[in-house]
């Protein structure tokens, strides 16, 4: 299909490189055409890699994947254009983590907010999906580097796009069995308030590729 | 040993009754002894089992486990006296979850700071470990409730501290290999803000025996 990913960082990247591999075509969206490291990894990526504004990659994408930082993905959604998104599934991979005021990171939203309810506020015809922000870049797209049984979460309001969403999940190797529904995206919240605790785990674990599994009683 | 218990919630019993069943000498501290609650407990409890005001479980533990709501620990270590606790471990296993507003519910502090880097600050002289929050109180003192492998935290700045609430942790049954330091108390922020994606997850299992365990590629 077609998908837009806004961001050009190491999520973005690594997203848009993914998508491209299991065939999609992929517009990688920044704040002007022409960004050096688009530009650079549509050279990377080859044929179904393209690039241009944040509302170019929008208006391409039948389905749109937030990459930007969570501190300023409200700023890239409406540079984007709620017309280039209404209808369409938005899948936020954002966190809102400010580490200018030095270790431990604070979040920039949090609490009885978080940057999906945001986005879901400022594109109401669109359909805000949250994922995949629980882990590292790596993992989002090669689940198998941490080995055994781990937990994808989804939350968004339109149940069919989370069914969308867990499909192409899947299509990344994440087994349907792990991908936990949430419920609405309010349930964003939590997502985005686990950082500080993924944080933590990355420190001791020494490693980013680390993930939980939910175990029930 | 000795061990006060500050609060006589279903935590605060829960936690005091399994360390009665250890063979510890326990005393549950109210705001005022002869609490309804603490008195019906140590009736049930037997042996080994008192109870009276804050100051007076903390004078008596050598250790000591703050159950009270996070929204008011601080007043009640306060009012269990510095002094009290002096030189002496101070397990904090409260979450500040706020319900007053509807669901879901809110913390009263969070991301910048904890509620046992409060108590931390309220209690210089004391060892406060944040450890056993992130779990439902049958977990915390049951935990093959949930079956297979899964995470304890502890976190704080001392290590001797952390080693005996680890010790304390594996004779309720957690595995020694099952316990993880996410090091300096400032960790604890990761810890009670991981409770809005708790209780999503106690949502979508339809139990509170859930838990996650850390997986590390």
């Amino acid at each position: 299909m077609r998908i837009g990913v806004l961001g050009t960082g190491v999520v973005g990247r690594t997203l848009a490189t993914k998508l491209v591999s299991l065939g999609h075509e992929v517009r990688m969206g920044s704040r002007q055409a022409g960004n050096e490291k688009a530009v650079e990894w549509t050279r990377e990526a080859g044929a179904g890699a393209s690039e241009g504004s944040f509302a170019d990659a929008a208006e391409l994408g039948e389905l749109v994947i937030n990459a930007t930082a969570g501190a300023v993905a409200v700023d890239a959604l409406r540079m984007a254009g709620a017309d280039n998104l209404a209808g369409k599934v938005v899948i936020d991979v954002s966190n809102p983590l400010d580490f200018s005021r030095g270790m431990p990171p604070v979040l920039t939203v949090c609490n009885d907010d978080s940057v999906a309810e945001r986005i879901q506020r400022e594109l109401p015809d669109a359909s805000v999906v949250k994922s995949l922000n629980t882990v590292n870049a790596d993992v989002m797209v090669t689940p198998e580097v941490v080995p055994g049984d781990h937990t994808m979460f989804v939350a968004g309001n339109d149940a069919d796009a989370k069914r969308q969403v867990t499909d192409l999940l899947e299509s990344f190797g994440w087994p349907r069995e792990r991908v936990l529904d949430l419920g609405d995206v309010t349930a964003a919240r939590g997502m985005e308030m686990y950082l500080p605790l993924w944080l933590r785990l990355f420190g001791a674990a020494g490693t980013p590729r680390v993930n939980i599994h939910v175990v029930t009683g």
